[in-house]
């Protein structure tokens, strides 16, 4: 599934570098909006009794995760929308939700009475910080939730709001931040209760006591005594534990604490099971609530040049803030960093759940077709489902690494599309283009892809054509060759330039990194034009997706994505040893009946012959071995070599 | 000329989102050096007396220029380095001095005794902050020139510093910010008054009083009341003024503080003849040295709410912070962005300068072919002045933009070599590979070329060869077609992809920006892998290198430069509008002998044939005109149309 720019940038742990802009929808919209909106009224009321001028609220929980659980969606419930990326600003007379283009449209449809949509990324940006500079009086007061800011985001918006005159306050009870739509979200779901899982040595390849010496390490040679880890997937991979708190992340809450002699984990005990707190063997294990008591009397303990405290951009506001700037490093995380490099033993899984997840795929695109020349009505939540349901027979199946995009026609032209209850109803037709995005989490590995098809008799030959550029996009890019060290971003553009020439374009990232049954969205890695960090560097042994597409609102999008290894480039004409390349994981054979090969060239088709044979090397046995004959005679078809 | 990544980065104005390593440049450097340097010793006797333990000294003025006069060059004073990018630590034992791969070598030749390189952006690098913080003791003190850092790198210079414990000091002396070297420098140049030359409105197509009341817009728009400028390319832009203080850049030392209502300048008034106070129409014209007090009183009558203080990167440190943070406002420059635009005449003039310089540098090349073939003897010292010589003869001549690279052979693999009296005198043999990178300030804009030749009956097939792939990788970006606002960054990459697909690099940028009659290299905007500013997206009207190059040490160097014009694509197939190219401004033929064909596709040949169909329609009237008949000669023979 693509990443676009400003979703990962505004929530991203790992962004703080890069630059967004935002802008209004329109200057009408900004007129003071008369609303009965029963929520917003009592919110206000909120503001008043809190002697607030404004309330600032990310879409985002306290560890800056990217899906969120009910409970946290607090965006969701104050202002219906949905995305997953969503900052909300409410003052005495407006409500603004800032967004980025895949979910403009959406938020507009989605908006209770009185919401106004904030376009991120536009010419006419403006940041809510800056809206709320120029709109606020000097004197005004802001609330916030800090720890729904990262520790450098928050400082920085507090900072530009000072710098502004306006002052930034949060709300505290019973000593502890509150945030409060939690005051009027009286109907706010209670959280279950899930046990963590735990993985074998066997199935995860380092120990947690490896990684733990790799960090300290680290510590070691920047000085510091200890880091405060944040990030959920961080902490998951240092623990070796998946956990079921958020959805689609296989991750649970918890802070964890890494001096140079301990480890102090802050985690809902009741999450543990005997073998997982066997697993973990740690000593202190402690309520989740208590880490911010912990740390207030940590950094008491620091004195004048105690060793330094790491402070990675996945810590919150709150948390980081409870540091004294002079024990303080700041830094990109270096468990973020280790973790993108997967060991042998991870991505020997990652290989082997790959061709699963291809077989799935193919056993998928088999019985769309058949139950499309049968003239079965399937809608997308039909293809959905059944795509899931086919991955869910598979081996080492945990769940789908994200919601399933199954698009049909003008549905696909909205890169984040989804089929829900009010929409998901639309017919995937015989003669349809449609987009299937989706991925799933497997106990060795996870995967996420994206076809495009289309079974009709004689395909639109403009979308035949456009068809033909993304894939020229996406080989282009895929078969770039590249120092090893290079940042993702810088080869955003080998996926575009085929497109520029012809005057299209696309909006969202070219790739992402992906976990090891870990975030189908990994940092801190990318391909894409947003900054990537220093610290993002391409290496061997990294997984990442490569997506390009092209959109035609009203009308169709195409997108196609396979998950690739970044590999050493075994020889080179010049003789130097450090150049990299992309391997393939994934293996689901390319509709090439849809391509204009006149805008191919004899490199994309070698290449494309090349894809085909491997696809049958890997999945042609594991279909083999589960009778799967239609879906083997589906892969004979597709992968009939191709000449210009 | 190119730009490299680590000198921009370190001195430039616009760069405080980058980011740079530095590497000690072998350990066994850094055992404490035994020297009996009497500067040195100086120096460290200064060290004592001002209570310091190291002194940090960036090798810059107070304006962050790239070029210095000789008065301000302090760390070629004090270590004999004369490269352009250069960063000096001097402590009690060591003497440090970082700078990049350009100046490795350099460096070590040029070093006094006692001083030890430290290499940047080398994987083992480590930043002079980093350095001290980890040598020096926790409270001991360092003390630096303030004046040398930019604002922003200043404060975060001095942020880590206290970050790892240790003081930062000014040395002041009668209330004025000094620098140690000074103290020591017995013999510094005293620099001559050269009075400032002005601009007519023919010659610079906007007048100061409509550029300053775009800028105050803007100022407006952002909430400020005033911005301070120090870019002196900035000031000369705005006050359509040049001047002579710095060589290859026509610039004047001046600080300009323009309010909504006025405008301050401070400047050595003795640099103003009664023309340039009649063109500059100020009331407030104070002297340069009381820039600082008038500062202080200035920030001293704000008070709470007053409007803000633009506060550009180019502003250094001790200016900056006499405003105080909450009436300072931090951003890039508006004057460094609305001059990359260059305006109708301002482009006129360049496309005409370009003209007269190819010719120039064509008439240099029929020369030197000649000369070479007759069998003089000619020095790499001898081509360099007969290339300045040969431009000089040129209408609206005013000096050369950079110091001539005239390179032969081994010398070439070094991109920022030039001729010098030490190594200059290296003849240029009938066979050798001889690169040219030259420019010439003339009154109606900047130019700067690079041509690579070799006269050689049999050249090297391996030349040949890297040659043809230097010449596929200069076409391949100049022929990119890209969105309008585009940042640079991300065409890097159409250079280098097939450079990397046979496992060659080269370790500069793509391109630079450049000014009109002004600074050679160019903000905010260039093709490289540094990061650009949020605000260094690609417009039409800009003017921008690209020179991609090859370079192998003991061998060869490879480099081919043209100046390109940012235009608009008429039409595209898409139908969109939106799409830019670069259309050169440099019409110099290249030495198509050279090329092995085989490595080309159809697509680089078209444009081959192209371009030499310009430069005949560009440059041979101009040669006919000046009756130069055997560059008419030159011209025909190397446009000759090729066929793959």
């Amino acid at each position: 599934m693509f990443q676009s720019l400003p979703a990962f940038l505004l929530r991203s742990a790992r962004s703080s570098l890069s630059y967004i802009r935002f802008a209004p929808h329109s200057s009408s919209h900004l007129a003071p909006v008369m609303t009965s909106n029963p929520k917003l009224e009592a919110f206000r009321q909120l503001l008043v009794d809190n002697n607030l001028n404004a309330y600032a609220l990310p879409s985002t929980d306290a560890h800056q995760s990217e899906y969120l659980p009910d409970h946290e969606f607090r965006v969701r419930f104050i202002s219906g929308f949905s995305g997953s990326n969503g900052f909300a600003v409410i003052t005495a007379d407006k409500a603004l939700l800032w967004t980025d283009g895949r979910y403009f449209a959406q938020a507009e449809k989605e908006f209770e009475p009185g919401w106004t949509l904030m376009k991120e990324a536009v010419p006419e940006a403006i940041s809510p910080e800056d809206w709320l500079g120029k709109n606020l009086n000097s004197g005004d007061t802001v609330g916030v939730d800090t720890r729904l800011f990262s520790y450098f985001r928050g400082k920085k918006f507090s900072s530009t709001l000072k710098s502004y005159g306006l002052n930034v306050t949060t709300q505290e009870r019973h000593g502890r931040v509150i945030n409060l739509v939690d005051d009027i979200w009286t109907t706010k779901p209670v959280p279950e209760i899930k046990t963590v899982t735990t993985l074998s040595l066997e199935e995860c390849g380092k120990s947690t006591a490896d990684k733990l010496a790799d960090l300290r390490k680290t510590l070691v040679s920047k000085k510091c005594g200890s880091i405060l880890l944040m990030g959920l997937d961080e902490i998951a991979w240092l623990l070796n534990i998946r956990g079921f708190d958020i959805p689609y992340n296989p991750l649970v809450y918890a802070v964890l604490l890494v001096t140079l002699e301990n480890e102090y984990l802050f985690i809902d005990q009741a999450k543990l099971d005997e073998e997982a707190r066997k697993h973990l063997n740690l000593q202190n294990i402690m309520p989740y609530d208590v880490a911010a008591d912990f740390l207030r009397s940590y950094n008491q303990n620091h004195v004048k040049n105690s060793p330094k405290v790491f402070i990675p951009d996945s810590t919150n506001y709150v948390l980081g803030d409870l540091i004294s700037d002079e024990f303080v490093f700041k830094g990109a995380s270096p468990v973020l960093i280790a973790k993108s490099i997967k060991n042998e033993v991870e991505l020997a899984g990652i290989r082997d759940a790959s061709i699963r997840d291809s077989a799935a795929i193919i056993r998928f695109l088999v019985w769309l077709r058949k139950e499309l020349a049968n003239g079965t009505h399937v809608t997308e939540l039909d293809a959905a489902a059944k795509m899931d349901a086919i991955r869910a027979e598979f081996d080492k199946f945990v769940s789908p690494s994200f919601t399933t995009i199954a698009a049909a026609d003008e549905h696909s032209a909205f890169p984040h599309y989804h089929p829900t209850e009010a929409e998901g109803h639309q017919q995937v037709r015989p003669d349809s283009v449609f987009l299937l995005d989706s991925g799933g989490h497997y106990r060795d590995g996870t995967t996420d892809v994206t076809r495009t098809v289309c079974f009709a008799a004689q395909p639109d030959p403009y979308f035949k054509k456009l068809f033909t550029f993304v894939t020229r996009a996406h080989i282009d890019n895929a078969a770039t060759i590249f120092p090893d060290g290079v940042n993702g971003g810088r080869l955003d553009v080998t996926a575009r330039q085929f497109l520029w020439s012809q005057g299209y374009d696309f909006s969202h990232g070219v790739g992402h990194g992906v976990g090891h049954f870990l975030n189908v969205h990994e940092g801190p890695i990318g391909i894409g034009y947003r900054t990537y960090s220093p610290e993002a560097g391409l290496h061997p042994g990294q997984v990442i997706t490569i997506e390009p597409g092209y959109y035609e609102v009203g009308k169709f999008g195409i997108r196609f994505e396979n998950c690739y290894e970044i590999v050493k480039v075994e020889s080179t004409a010049s003789g130097a040893t450090n150049f990299l390349a992309f391997e393939s994981l994934t293996w689901v054979p390319i509709q090439t009946d849809l391509l204009e090969l006149q805008y191919l060239e004899q490199k994309h088709i070698d290449w494309i012959n090349q894809y085909h044979a491997t696809c049958i090397a890997k999945v042609q046995p594991f279909l083999v071995e589960h009778d799967l004959t239609e879906e083997l005679a589906y892969l004979d078809e597709l992968t009939v070599k191709l000449t210009l």
